[in-house]
């Protein structure tokens, strides 16, 4: 606001013009002018956390020296003022700043330049995950931090240490009308002297506070948990950079009352309280996994402010405490279709900041869950004309087929073959699982590679590169059971064909049928027996039905595109073509 | 607004005209509308919780007979249709209706009715509490009940029970975008399957779902409570009728902590935690009080849907567990002066509701709390011209002056004395405490009266209708001190005139100093020693200082009323005229 007034004074002779890349916004400014104060004032998206005070280092920008006679603008070095202390006082902490670039809240404009803001200094910036099976997301944390100054208390004002930070909060970051956590009432006083009138708080949705630190607070992270029947996954995020900073995985506890949904809901309604016992069993899983994340990015686990949970309607149930029983039989009635919203954490006794947020998405019908809902957000088949066909592979696959006209959605009970269970020599998909299979038609000889070697099992070397063969992944079953359809060693119906053991020492006896060596060391054999390839065939044929069922629904024998969610859909090899049955 | 549509069709001429007292509204409708339906179309304004079902018998009305020129109706009672066998189911389960008092949901209009509305039918009510110190109130309360049938899942319709609940409140009452608590959904299903799909909810503001319950739920209840330094008072108060169904008291425990607020500050700056330990001590005490209430009131602490909390600055901090140092010294920053607002009872470890809400008025300065918001709102001195004085007395004077143009408040520390702590024979104002004594100028010779008994202790049977002197109360030392300085036996400076021991027996050497025997059996000798005269003449002299610096900063020497709160304000007898000081 003063900006443009003054621009509008006699002085605006000594104007500096200033142009922004990437945005391309350009603006006449007083000489003195901080650059982060034209940016704001031009609408140019630049973070900052501190507010100006030259402590968060967000907002560099980067000084483009030239003649840029596109822009009409002749930019220089001595434009800008030279180095402040705040930015020395900067780089003594954090590390020298790369020639060029300022603190743009601590550099003052003397002239014409040009400035570009580096993508890491943009507030709604586009984040590129490292692993390939991941979208590009855009920044849009719904926790945000704020440094502000608070004044100080006088005896002769009653206006309380609350009101005095939301004043601040209003005049340095616009945020009015805020609500707040009783907990930040309980800790502000402290906060605020230990600060010296300084803090840092944490602003749920723009709208209420709900967390506060003495002085200069930097990073909060946010955690996002599939839980699924058989796995749980989660991953750790900053929510001012959109980096997952740790990721892991565990087996779902609830796993020793029964390893399909329907004999954990038939548990239930055997045993009254198994509800409780189930949520309370998930919930240690789950801040057991938030110890690990916090412990393998080195983030305190009281910095973690939002967690979101996804999983299909009996396991999100679970999670939320609410008693799946009625998810058992028809009319298969969920409590809630709607998603569970702004939680307290310790009302799901989190191990997490005890204000932090909890949010759920919603189910969608009694079997089609929250993890289904993730997969339509995270892969947007509503926004295109494309036909697209989206799987979730797990104990049950997630299907959901359609465009933006319409989306249809069922979910298969596959069972937890894919995922490398109840497959003899099955396991998660992790460094040693076998996940290529190529097998010779004439000797019936294989060679394979496994996860974190990239060489095949018959290329020199493979025995020291690869740490050992612990066991095959889902993605491996895929290929090894095709394989061995196309070396003629299982027929149409899947049944492997036991006259092969006179050409080949692989095909052995198991009982009444045979089975398949794939790999044999000191440690162990692993053999694809007759078991595995029903256990498969099954699977498939559930995931194929509930494609088939939805393809018939939306009157269609075609898609455009399919996508694959998971770790599964990394790894399994597919046509990259539109896909057509028959 | 179905009805209006059908009075503009041409049965319009079989309409009957309808006439509602006390309001007077009127309109003609078809015959065969419910008298319920009848007045909401007219705004008329009857209670209903079970929307029309004729369970919760809240809509009675009487019919009024006779031709009632003025209202140009003639009213009889063939012109509504007969007693219906819903009517008759009600009253017998609920005792029968009187004469000519029908539940307006069940009866239809045949021809023109007078009907009167009468005032435990109206859901705005005026409540006239039995006790004289209590205000008249409008009833408003923020949480309702409403019962609803909701529609049977449909395995064809994914929509959830929630879903289907939030639409059966939509479309019977009205009640769009409601939000919910989380233990809501967890409670639902098997609510409504228990109430064969009824069920009562109970809704927070219009806005937010918080409670369920299979089938007709009648009651929910409120509940007060004031936290003082000495003592806790608390009522139970029916949220449907407005009935104050429970009071009850008990000392703070805090005491032990410390006799006043000064003293509790200290221990907690010499103990660290001494802050966790006072709230958790303080609400223990809370929690036995509401049960003490629920019990007395034959009520489930689990229909206690809200509690309101006032105190001062420090007990209402240590209520809501924030550490009260900062108010220990200057510049006594409150850590908020916003009202604590919707918190949920869990948050307080509160054995009601788990999802009642909790509200906390807020406080106004560093030494003045909620207490004085409370009494301020009860009082309105913010209404009128009129310059009002309100003093709520315990041991710290919360004191107010002001009217609708301004509003000047402090608190002044008068210690315990006119609560009868600290004063030799002194008791809280309960059965057998004295609360009116005249002395004798010729014999000093006293008599007085004990609370719970009308006689004097100088009339015929008092000895038998009195259950025994026990001690004597704040109002019952002020009016003692009073008349010792009528009877000449303490002077202007407070000093018990020794000489006098010679007139009397009552005026005993105690040390240096003379006592004054007021009362004396086998039981206890109840003497007003010289210490007790110190305690008077210190507090009533911080009451006086907190007036007077009051009306000097007002710049007034007058004052129109004087309201005196709490217990001791209904016992001291005061001069009703306006006064001035001098």
């Amino acid at each position: 606001m003063s900006v443009n007034q003054q621009s509008a004074t006699p002085e605006a002779a000594v104007d500096a013009l200033v142009v922004f890349t990437p945005s391309g916004r350009r603006g006449r400014f007083p000489v003195g002018t901080p650059v982060l104060e034209a940016a704001r004032a031009l609408g140019v998206d630049i973070d900052s956390v501190c507010g100006g005070r030259g402590l968060c280092g967000r907002c560099q920008v980067d000084l483009c020296e030239g003649n840029f006679t596109k822009h009409g603008v002749e930019s220089r070095a001595d434009h800008l003022t030279d180095k402040s202390d705040t930015e020395s006082t900067w780089e003594k902490r954090r590390g020298a700043l790369r020639e060029g670039r300022r603190l743009s809240c601590s550099t003052q404009l003397l002239g014409d330049v040009l400035i570009d803001v580096p993508s890491a200094s943009q507030v709604h910036r586009q984040i590129v995950r490292k692993r390939a099976e991941v979208l590009d997301i855009a920044l849009d944390p719904i926790v945000r931090l704020y440094v502000v100054d608070v004044q100080e208390p006088d005896m002769h004002l009653p206006a309380s240490d609350l009101r005095r930070l939301k004043e601040a909060l209003a005049y340095e970051w616009n945020l009015s009308d805020l609500g707040n956590d009783i907990r930040v009432v309980q800790q502000l006083q402290a906060a605020l002297r230990q600060g010296n009138w300084q803090v840092t708080v944490a602003v749920y949705d723009d709208q209420r506070i709900i967390g506060v630190w003495p002085g200069f607070q930097s990073q909060v992270y946010g955690m996002a948990v599939d839980v699924g029947s058989t796995t749980i996954a989660a991953h750790l995020c900053n929510l001012q950079t959109g980096e997952v900073v740790a990721s892991a995985g565990r087996m779902n506890p609830q796993i020793r009352y029964g390893e399909d949904l329907m004999s954990r809901v038939s548990y239930i309604m055997m045993h009254p309280g198994g509800d409780e016992a189930m949520t309370r069993s998930v919930r240690d899983a789950l801040n057991e996994l938030t110890v690990e994340l916090a412990e393998e990015a080195g983030v305190n686990v009281d910095a973690i402010l939002e967690a979101t949970f996804v999983g299909n309607p009996i396991m999100q149930s679970l999670v939320f405490g609410i008693n799946p029983v009625e998810l058992g039989g028809a009319p298969f009635a969920l409590a809630t279709d709607e998603a569970i919203d702004g939680l307290w954490a310790t009302e799901m006794d989190l191990v997490i900041h005890p204000n932090a947020r909890v949010y759920g998405l919603p189910c969608i019908a009694g079997h089609v869950g929250a993890d289904t809902a993730g997969m339509i957000l995270s892969e947007t088949p509503y926004l295109g004309e494309e036909l697209m066909l989206l799987v979730d592979v797990g104990t049950n696959a997630e299907i959901v087929l359609g465009n933006r006209h319409r989306l249809l959605a069922c979910s298969s009970p596959t069972g937890p073959a894919f995922e490398g269970a109840q497959i003899s020599g099955g396991q998660r998909a992790a460094t040693g699982a076998i996940e290529r299979v190529r097998i010779d038609p004439l000797t019936l000889e294989p060679r394979y590679s496994v996860i974190g070697c990239d060489l095949w099992s018959n290329q020199p070397g493979f025995a020291e590169e690869a740490v050992g063969v612990t066991g095959i992944c889902g993605s491996g079953i895929i290929e090894v059971v095709a394989e061995m359809f196309l070396a003629g060693i299982i027929n149409q119906d899947g049944v492997i064909q036991g006259e092969l053991a006179e050409r080949s020492e692989r095909i052995i006896a198991d009982g009444r049928t045979f089975s398949y060596v794939l790999h044999q060391d000191d440690q162990r054999t692993i053999a694809i027996t007759q078991t595995d390839i029903r256990a498969i065939q099954l699977a498939k044929a559930a995931l194929y039905a509930g494609i088939r069922l939805l393809m018939e629904q939306f009157g269609t024998q075609h898609v455009d595109r399919i996508r694959i969610g998971g770790a599964f859909g990394v790894r399994i090899l597919m046509s990259s073509t539109p896909w057509c049955w028959d």
